[in-house]
């Protein structure tokens, strides 16, 4: 079968691999149909590693992906062939205590999708548990399938939020992972979401969406603005999806007196935590790694009017050019919310 | 002034009544213009108690109230002359430790606005806590300030069930209350809201609300339907507002395993509750009596476009017809969802 | 090898049965030692059945195991032979829901030693999941080895309890399980236990137990004596571990306002529940179902001197005695706590 | 009456001040008989000033202290003249919403003692809401009574920690502060408790504690040793009580995954923050800022054989010898853990 290789940092092309095969008990196999390309395929491919994961041999890049059941393997009750589904790209050591205890992503021995050494889902067809394989409704095409893997980020971050119903969230940074954790933020019970961003061109990809309320930093501070709407008081919750270091600065601020600070952006070094003014105002933090037990609740919440991910697929490119989504990827257009490839 | 006073148990009538003067320090007054009626209201006219709460002197009655603040008290910064606002119709002791805690509702000293011996809203003006006097946006008629009380008590059955992002939830009659927190639950996470009654009537006032789902009880089984959409898991989340003895037989097997049971209906007599089975599955019980720190949040999310409260204002009455009211509150019309009288 | 086996409903016998074998992957040979008996295994033995699981085939008892470790299966790491240790005796479906949720005891398709048809440990071999299976320290024996599992369901009840360091608790019922919940929540943050029971005999197991307060129900009211050392506030948790209806009835008064109450008696019948009390107070109540991620913590808290399991050792029986000791458990003697028996 | 007054910046003394006369509704006034000395007493007094707080006008110094009531305000009913109390320095704006929600430490109206330009205790009388009054028992000397203020701190701080029964906690930093919290997590629920210092002087102040394990940092890394003697798996909680910058550099690291952190120390200067490995390893934060809702719980505690606060007096002095206390405090001795000044 086909699939998209990284032979290498900086080298990568579609090339003829082994079949899967067939799956194993509690395995299915599955066709793909959409992969999104995530930030972490693409600097796989530039730089060869993510921190201390490093490409030392070929590797099947993707890891958000939609498709169809084509097999099940023994003992797998719950889907069929020709189920259209997609699947959660990290396999945690079921007999490890991060997974009894409920928390399979921090799971040191977790397996993960297209991160060293471990293919992706970037080819023809994947043997997945199917545990880790969910059906796709009507309601959602594979494009939004293949939506799901982000929008899970999102979800886990709006779930360690605890919102409250009617409480009022500020997210940080409207690119991509921060539209998926306004999207659930907002879905998941916030009255409205306040989101900010330098760049105002992605502000705009939120228009028309009730209960999302734009914030340009470069024109107004997110706390001030907030504050000035809600009697003072300031956001329950504020999510920092930017990942940059000036986010930090003045962050302590933001939310209202005993809130919750959520950060799922990842800043590539140590910031400045002012940890005395975190302290006076009675802060809690969660830190955001992946996701855990979400993707079913994601597939719900996408299958009701309360999300349209579909709209955030910017362009979807065929298989045979994948290197050409790669370098679009790369470009790096204020607007590109989420490029696709599809078999 | 006048006032809708019950005079004792099957005896009311519009009176007039000392007007309640100036505010004390951190307190405002305020013109009523809406107040709903509660079964609460009816239940002390033609029973003369609840519980051990007895009328035992003339009593104004109502506590679900909107209206515009005319005076304001020394030391209040909040609100201005002219605000609309709606009332948060209990005062806890500030001292107590319950209110400390953050649990006022549940203060032995509260003070409850036509509970007795307290009087209620149904008057030309009361005079109020500016600490339990909120605002209303523009967004929000009167008559939907006035169905901040019930809905709050719908908001804060939402958010001790602590839903997920994303989660199902089950809520078992809909009545007023069981309306209420459909909505809540709704815009406060859930991806779906089934919601069953054994009156059908009841459950065409949905009609057209989207991610909420009606189950007609006397045609097939929540529990069963609620698990065939969710591959056998059942709803994570289960709310009681029948407050029927029926409805205990057979509640604990709905919730998904480890899921939570919130109960929010107040049944007058004792229930038979079958520990062994909600314990075989790990259930985890939450019970609802008013709320507490509820009122903001409640108007921030009436506010949103996620509910429309307005439409369940089933007929206003003009307050000289008060009586008439709270005849046709009697009928019980199982289409009546809230009869509201306006000054 | 020779185990306890339960042939059929009021019979049971020392047989030869075959011998386990050989470790398969990920899972150990363990050579018993001491295994306690509990109200289950005598109740299969005289009754056939608890509610649904039906002896219906012959059955080795016991789930209550300490013993050695003597073989190692494939990609074993965290034991070796030679290993002293205690086994959690039920073992999840690692790909289920439920597990995935790290809420495993609820999984339907848990097998449980000694429930039918799973064969238990009262056997002088057994293999086990290395992953349930927990080294002992120097600082406890084989006999409090077998004590954990119970000790796990007290530890259990304390953990859903949700103690803050500091808070009063009270325990109603001081059967084997009523104990080691009293422990569990005194070591696990309570100020004070109060334990209260009808029988004075069992009272008296508590005697020298600092931190722990004994109640004779016949002679005081739990809530009165709780409410009067605590200013009238009332204990923050009640446990409830009689499983006898009639202590359902003023349950929910005992707790403090905004209380907890976790039910891990298990009443045979349906009790009688006031819910309109419950609200009235606004309690939250836990329910109880063995134990999850609850092994090691209760071995640490037990080798620790916060706790003394080995008192409640009350006697042990030889292997070939093991009838007997099944006997002497159905004198019922009220000082009994814990029947063992040894290889 | 006398008070020891700060004038100004380096200039203290005991002078005549105004009795506070006759205590108000809901208020008490109290003889005082022991105040213990704080960091923050001499900060004010060397450097006239803490963060926003500055040293404007002479101010009595003292928030730590315990007496007994010698007159009961109007509507007083909890406590008695003659009752010997300790009081909870910090009182909020009961109307503010941080205080109606249960976190009345982080309102921005909360009048604290010695904290500008509100006057302290360290005065022969005081006035002070009986609501912030707590009895003590007979088992606590009024010393202890005035140690229940930082244990406050330790106890929120291992409240916030939310300790699971059994779970393994480790604490940076052997100083007062550092000590308190060592001494409630582990009678808050911690199976053992690993306290750091680089001063080996102040571990050996907890010597004889059992369950409470010195860790010297000169010798041997925190994490190492906890993951060493938890097969790898490190704390589930650790509280960070040194307020040393130099503590956050490999902070991430040490607890288990899933781990909470909690930071209790006050760093002077924003501190370096390695977010992705703390997002790595899915941890969440607490910060602390005084205490809510803990005195009552703290005495408890402090009142059970669980915790002996006493030995933690280092020396004690007359009132009049106040400022030889301070001079003393300012040695910096490292086995100095708690300067008291008794009337």
């Amino acid at each position: 079968m086909r699939a998209l290789v990284l032979q290498e940092k900086g080298r990568m092309g579609i090339e003829d691999v082994p079949s899967p095969g067939a799956p194993g008990p509690g395995e299915v196999r599955i066709a793909m149909h959409t992969v999104g390309i995530c930030a972490s395929d693409v600097h796989y491919w530039t730089e060869g590693r993510i921190g201390p994961f490093v490409v030392e041999a070929p590797m099947i890049l993707g890891h958000e992906g939609a498709g169809t059941v084509v097999e099940i393997g023994e003992g797998v009750t719950g889907l069929s062939v020709g189920d259209r589904v997609a699947m959660e790209p990290g396999v945690p050591d079921p007999a490890s205590r991060a997974t009894l205890e409920g928390r399979y992503n921090v799971d040191p021995a977790v397996r993960f999708w297209a991160t060293p050494p471990i293919d992706g889902c970037l080819a023809e067809e994947v043997v997945h548990p199917a545990a880790f394989t969910y059906r796709l409704p009507d309601a959602l095409s594979f494009a939004e399938g293949a939506l799901i893997e982000p929008f899970a980020v999102g979800m886990f971050a709006a779930t360690k939020a605890q919102i409250s119903p009617g409480d009022v969230v500020a997210v940080i940074g409207s690119g991509t992972i921060g539209i998926m954790t306004a999207l659930a933020a907002r879905a998941g019970g916030a009255s409205r979401v306040y989101i900010s961003d330098v760049q105002s061109a992605k502000l705009g990809l939120l228009d028309g969406l009730t209960g999302i309320i734009p914030v340009d930093a470069t024109q107004e501070d997110l706390g001030e603005r907030v504050r000035a709407e809600t009697s003072g008081w300031g956001p329950q919750v504020v999510i920092e999806a930017s990942g940059a270091a000036p986010a930090y600065k003045g962050l302590w601020t933001v939310p209202a007196p005993g809130g919750r600070v959520v950060l799922v952006g990842m800043p590539v070094e140590p910031v400045a935590f002012d940890v005395a003014t975190a302290q006076s105002r009675g802060i809690s933090i969660e830190t955001i790694f992946r996701y855990a037990n979400i993707h079913q609740k994601a597939i719900d919440l996408a299958a009701s009017d309360a999300v349209d991910l579909g709209r955030f697929v910017t362009e979807t490119f065929a298989f045979e050019d994948s290197e050409k989504a790669f370098e679009r990827f790369l470009e790096g257009r204020p607007t590109d919310v989420k490029l696709q490839i599809a078999f």
